[in-house]
């Protein structure tokens, strides 16, 4: 039996949590400023904590205490204050999506302490409580060799094919890598699979996007799970997408890959690209067009188009 | 019972008629001008034919028969040749990868003779024989009523979640549409994943490559099938895939695509960045390159290199 202190409990950390109390005996010491979280954790089986203080004096040393908050700020406050309360021996794991290049800075802090950290990219999603969690994990071997038991019940169980669900990529900051890439990746086959089905609907066929991603998935060479989530999504909104606004968010990883393209002066265009058009999916494209409306207008006496609509 | 001519018997149309006669009991008459290609067929047991007119004098009238030949000038000479030996009531389905457009004559002309005219797409490559091809069908519903049976035998066999592995997407033309735009979204996959394993191979980490491909099989949200091909290329080429040339071919299929994109004024940045990338790989951007070195040179005075390296 392991034990872990968990410390965010939103969709993933909760999830993460029931998933690691529904199929081990490990111990599990949960934390979360909202006392809703905390109170649906305890009814998976794990210990509630109140507060940070509460939970690192209900673990036992060497503590392990898995963050799993908001990439940014909020983790770089959770850090800050675990290291105040943990002793010399002790570790973090950093789950969330954190800038590998802050595990590194924060790890060069925290060793300065004798407190090990670690860094967890995990990918999975909502799903990952029943698939399990595909975590690509940075950091060193004491560390990492003190979670493996709480790392091998979140992952999906090791195939004979692909081996483990974990893996252990290299030294802190390695972990967030390795993730920042999967999601530029990820990026770049979503905008492949996005103009495929924009071609659909603009071409001179009546096509049925639903049918043709599920039949993608019939032994096709795009067939993924991006592929079957294409088919779920049309099932569930209907050919056209009707009610979606074609605006897409972006989380980070993406700009990250990019500048490490940049800093590695590793060509990226697909991924680059994959990122802008989320840019100009929020209208970030607009005043390019503008100038190139004007620019036409200046050499050739163009016609331009006047007020925000784009006459589509 | 349904019958089958099958023109062409290379590694796809070869191991299509090894597919329907292990799983079924249909008739196949089998030409190829290879003899050597002929006779596997017949040891499947498919009745070889030592020639078009053989092979139509086999086949029972209404006749389907199924090309599976190089796209471009060899089929247009396929389907002009049978086009003569054919009798109305009977089908031609190109399975090869023509140019929808190219459907769209052909079908034309054949209605005239009424003879039917059907396309399908075909994906699985040399693993089809054992999972089975993925098809994507144009064309008049008695003609693929007719070959329905066929289909079945060809397909990954239907499951509850995806349905059937073939499907009637349109009229003619629609099935290797389908399959075009299914190669353009390929390209852009491919060109992803690339882009992001160029990345683990140019940075700080000493990352393995094969378990990274391995582990993102595992729940993770890039897993596909293109996924599982690249752990299985690192397996057997090395992390460094040091034996490979960077040299990137393409077959038609991308290029179609972005015309249509053109035509249809749909942004595809991501599939017309993969085809430039291939292009790019065969030494096609070098000419740009050295434009940019010399304007470098003219504007800023900035040294060029002589010779035909890199400096890489």
């Amino acid at each position: 039996m392991a034990q872990i202190g968990f410390v965010g409990l939103g969709r993933m950390g909760g999830n993460m949590v029931a998933r690691i109390k529904r199929d081990s005996d490990h111990d599990v010491v949960a934390f979360d400023p909202s006392e809703e979280a905390r109170e649906k954790a305890a009814s998976h089986g794990a210990r509630p904590a109140a507060s940070l203080e509460e939970l690192v004096g209900l673990l036992d040393a060497p503590r392990t205490v898995w963050l799993m908050v908001p990439a940014g700020e909020i983790t770089q406050r959770s850090v800050d204050a675990l290291a105040e309360l943990l002793e010399p021996g002790d570790a973090i794991v950093d789950g969330g999506n954190s800038k590998w290049t802050d595990d590194q800075a924060r790890a060069e802090v925290l060793a300065a302490k004798d407190i090990g950290y670690a860094d967890a990219g995990v990918s999975g999603g909502v799903w990952g409580l029943d698939v399990g969690y595909c975590m690509m994990v940075g950091g060193p071997d004491d560390a990492i060799g003190r979670i493996a038991p709480i790392l091998d019940v979140l992952a999906p169980p090791a195939t004979e094919e692909h081996g483990p669900g974990w893996l252990h990529v290299g030294p802190t900051g390695a972990g967030h890598y390795v993730k920042m890439v999967h999601n530029g990746v990820e990026y770049g086959m979503m905008q492949a699979y996005a103009e495929g089905f924009a071609l659909f609907d603009a071409c001179e066929f009546e096509l049925d996007n639903a049918k043709i991603a599920h039949l993608w998935m019939q032994g096709s060479v795009v067939r993924s799970w991006l592929c079957e989530l294409a088919a779920r999504a049309f099932d569930q909104e209907g050919n056209d997408l009707e009610a979606l606004a074609p605006y897409v968010e972006d989380s980070g990883e993406g700009r990250w890959t990019i500048e490490s393209s940049i800093d590695l002066r590793v060509p990226t265009p697909v991924i680059t690209a994959s990122l802008h058009e989320r840019f100009a999916s929020r209208g970030q494209g607009d005043f390019a067009a503008k100038v190139n409306a004007a620019l036409r207008n200046q050499f050739g006496g163009h016609e331009v188009r006047r007020g925000g609509g784009t006459g589509a």
